[in-house]
């Protein structure tokens, strides 16, 4: 039984920050209900108690956000926001920005790394890009974004999430937006450049030292806004983040479990978490590369545990896509396995 | 190109110890030529260099082992090998016996979790009962098999995998068999029954200590042959490690990539490490619990880097099939995706 039906299919134009901030602090929660059912047969099941370790918990967790005892996993679905940044002027990537495009029209073509992990695992690939393109103002010299601007991207994120989604895998691709994602963080945390500047796709030292300045600069210029964690996101973050956030957000909502991927998609949600404290409680973080760096960070400070240790570091929500394959092999033990009495397996003594 | 067609199709029936210990000294190796041409298809791919991480490495592992370019996944297949302990008779497992061969009809009904999970990844299931599920010896009073029954073992386990198979997914069934397997760790290894005993399906305080007790029992009583890989095996193992531990040295003579499953497998699989310094290197361990545990030490031990670590411990070769998903989309990547020049995007400057 969905928690705020109201909010399911209505179209949604979010016209202020206040409404925004109003829809992030009124958050529907888990189906408890259905978490008891699914652990009642959970402890039926022909195996050890506990014995599948997380599967066990990501049906839970799956069955609690669906609002369901019998979670399905029919219609997944991945969305790929694409946007581009002004604060790649700075000299921060190593890419040139035509390769946003050069992707998305990849994404359409079948050519890149998702389009085949998502079939792989039977997911839809939805490529959105945001603001069309044009890049978001350069944030060591004016906000990102202006409010409207800002809130254009968020509801075009919460828009493209339907309600008949049972899992949403959230991805993103825009040349420069770990710099982004790195300043958001340093932003609602409030810490340094030099603590949350990665790598990304491929920057040397001399790369990753100018990525942690243009953060600090970025952070002096806006620190009287960066208090609030919208207006982070506004004035460091980037059109295809705000779009994951407002996706992330309809998610909670429209009672679909999210599958975040990375460094930039979950710093893009990490708004919400800051906003509210379950804020992120309806995803799961998909992977996470190192156990060092700075996903792994995020995911700390987020409470969030990553399901898969690859070493990926490509986003396009290649990590998320990756995990539904684990999340279908959990729901399957749990609807298709035997109980003890049906198998007249004994039990423990 | 096979490095060893004359193995392939042979029917093989071990008749000695000697013949069983040539087989384990004379081993392919993968194909260079192939993972050479995979890791140069790799770099034009649209990805930053090394970004899709672990799923780069398996693709070169299967082309390497399966000796071809072009990898295949068309046929994957899990053998589950199932036996009886002995030891079983020292009170170290909380369940009763029964419940191997309750669990075989399981399997074969169906019913349990590693039906579910072949399924999601299109891995064909099968389960061997070995020895007609008759219990070992209690080796705390003498060799657990006879040299034949052992060879017969390694034998069932050998006629078991096909050169058609392109993945072999091992996994094993067998009350008690976490003893067996922490015994023949700590004959491998010369260390005591405390460091190798685990809780495997369930022990409390007092079952971990009595496993512990038991195990040193077992190294004080067959010192003076285990110091030979294989006699630790015949003399600590079990039937179903035995099988195994065929099962793998085959996939090594008939090209077929293995992944192996958690610590009885792995355990199983350990003497061919044991006997030759790359005799595990066509294998890659699906999973492990914990960061602390026995599986991890073996791990580490073996030169074996888990892809997963979602807590499983349920055996019956789940993690292994669990992990088939990656193997699907690390080689849908390399297969699918377009090259930087066909889908025309710019490189890394």
């Amino acid at each position: 039984m969905p928690s705020s039906p109201s909010f399911s299919n209505a179209p949604l134009c979010l016209g202020s920050m206040q409404e925004l901030r109003s829809l992030c602090s009124n958050l529907p929660q888990a189906d408890k209900a259905a978490q008891n059912a699914i652990a009642q047969r959970e402890q039926q099941l022909t195996k050890p108690e506990g014995s599948l370790g997380r599967l066990e918990e990501l049906t839970s967790w799956l069955g609690g956000w669906q609002q369901r005892a019998t979670p399905k996993l029919e219609n997944v679905q991945v969305l790929v926001f694409a946007g581009n940044h002004g604060v790649t002027q700075q000299g921060i990537s190593p890419w040139p920005s035509d390769v946003t495009a050069q992707m998305v029209s990849n994404f359409r073509n079948g050519g890149a790394a998702i389009n085949q992990i998502a079939r792989t695992v039977d997911a839809s690939l939805h490529v959105i890009p945001v603001h069309d393109l044009q890049p978001t103002a350069d944030f060591t010299h004016a906000p990102a974004m202006t409010e409207q601007d800002f809130l254009q991207a968020v509801t075009l994120g919460y828009s493209a999430v339907s309600s008949d989604c049972d899992l949403l895998c959230l991805g993103e691709m825009g040349i420069g937006n770990t710099t982004a994602a790195a300043a958001l963080a340093a932003a609602l945390f409030k810490e340094s450049g030099t603590i949350w500047a990665g790598r990304g796709t491929g920057a040397d030292d001399a790369g990753l030292k100018r990525k942690a300045t243009v953060i600090d600069a970025a952070l002096s210029l806006h620190q009287q806004v960066c208090s609030d964690p919208l207006e982070a996101a506004r004035s460091v973050g980037g059109y295809e983040l705000a779009a994951t956030l407002g996706a992330t957000l309809a998610a909670r909502h429209k009672n679909v479990p999210v599958l975040l991927d990375g460094f930039v998609c979950t710093a893009a949600a990490a708004p919400l978490a800051r906003l509210h404290p379950d804020g992120l409680a309806h995803t799961c973080l998909s992977h996470c590369a190192t156990t060092t760096g700075q996903t792994h960070r995020l995911a700390s400070y987020l409470g969030l545990e990553p399901l898969l240790g690859l070493g990926l570091r490509l986003g396009e929500g290649s990590g998320a896509a990756l995990a539904v394959g684990i999340l279908r092999a959990a729901l399957a033990c749990h609807t298709g396995m035997a109980t003890f009495a049906e198998a007249a397996v004994s039990q423990k003594a």
